[in-house]
């Protein structure tokens, strides 16, 4: 059973609000954009010392898909990413707005950055990307019994898609070619899955 | 061999600057903290059309570090964690800002959350946590050879040391009592490692 009851917790913004030991004591907008919105708290410090914290809200989960063909071959798809300057190899990925069910997302991604659906959809779990800072949650999924058709990335997207051995994305993600988190962890627990490994 | 071969991208902020498809405009802060800073980017994206981007500048890499007694045990810390609004089950993490070599970051951080050193260092790999917005990047290690001394966490950080078979962990990566990307990451990493796999 996945426990995961995590959950985003923006929407409660009231001042006084507690966590564990940190209390928050007022929260101001800080920047927004269609993505991200950064709050700026004052808050108490768990040592009961005053402080800051900044946080980076997400206005999507992000939604990754380990799509797998009948030949055991994984899509993966090659794009630049901006913060890095730099292109990166990964499953296909994207964001749902919070209140879409995830798999919808999933779904929709996909198709758009492939062209592919698939027939059986399975959540493989849930990850917290960047908790220090962000809110941002990614849910992955595996996806298998796929059909082409034809893609159509949006106008922010650059991507070049490759069909390649599972075993050899799972090598990737251990040697360095993937890097990118979302696409290490889907993989790792696909691969888990397909051993009857982990506890699902 | 890993092959990563990432890097920030930040410092290289001048306009006109063009990341595969994109094109950067203009840029300017629009916020920041110790930890982070927020960059706005005007862009061209890659259809042509005119956009913005928003960057998360990281000051500091992610250090984790995966840390295995001689009983097989691995050190995990539970703590608040703030964005989320709820505690969280992970492997020791801080950050090493960008200049430190990461591994002196990470004996750090072991050693103030934990107490720990440990007389073997190994990387296990590094991963890009969150690359649709931010810049941050993991650097995780396994640390074996443990010897334990008192620890002295930041007046941040409310944490509870716990130990667990490795095996154990290892399961809570599958099935969602461990949500965060770093740890699932590096247990993942440390089990290939362990099992002979990887190709590292």
């Amino acid at each position: 059973m996945h426990r995961y009851d995590g959950g985003v917790d923006g929407r409660r913004d009231e001042p006084g609000r507690t966590i564990g030991g940190w209390q928050r004591v007022s929260r101001r907008v800080a920047y927004e954009n269609p993505w991200v919105t950064v709050w700026h708290d004052d808050v108490t410090r768990p040592d009961g010392a005053p402080g800051i914290y900044g946080v980076v809200h997400f206005a999507n989960v992000a939604v990754g898909v380990v799509a797998i063909d009948s030949e055991d071959r994984i899509a993966l798809v090659e794009q630049d990413r901006y913060p890095f300057g730099r292109r990166s190899l990964e499953i296909p990925e994207g964001g749902s707005p919070h209140g879409e069910p995830p798999l919808e997302g999933a779904r929709r991604e996909l198709r758009e950055e492939t062209g592919l659906d698939a027939a059986t959809w399975r959540e493989l779990g849930r990850a917290d990307l960047s908790n220090s800072v962000t809110d941002e949650t990614a849910v992955i999924y595996l996806a298998m019994g796929l059909t082409a058709g034809p893609a159509s990335p949006e106008g922010t997207e650059d991507l070049e898609l490759s069909w390649l051995p599972f075993s050899e994305a799972l090598a990737m993600t251990h040697d360095g070619r993937i890097t990118d988190a979302i696409s290490i962890i889907g993989i790792q627990w696909a691969a888990a899955e397909r051993a009857g490994g982990g506890s699902r």
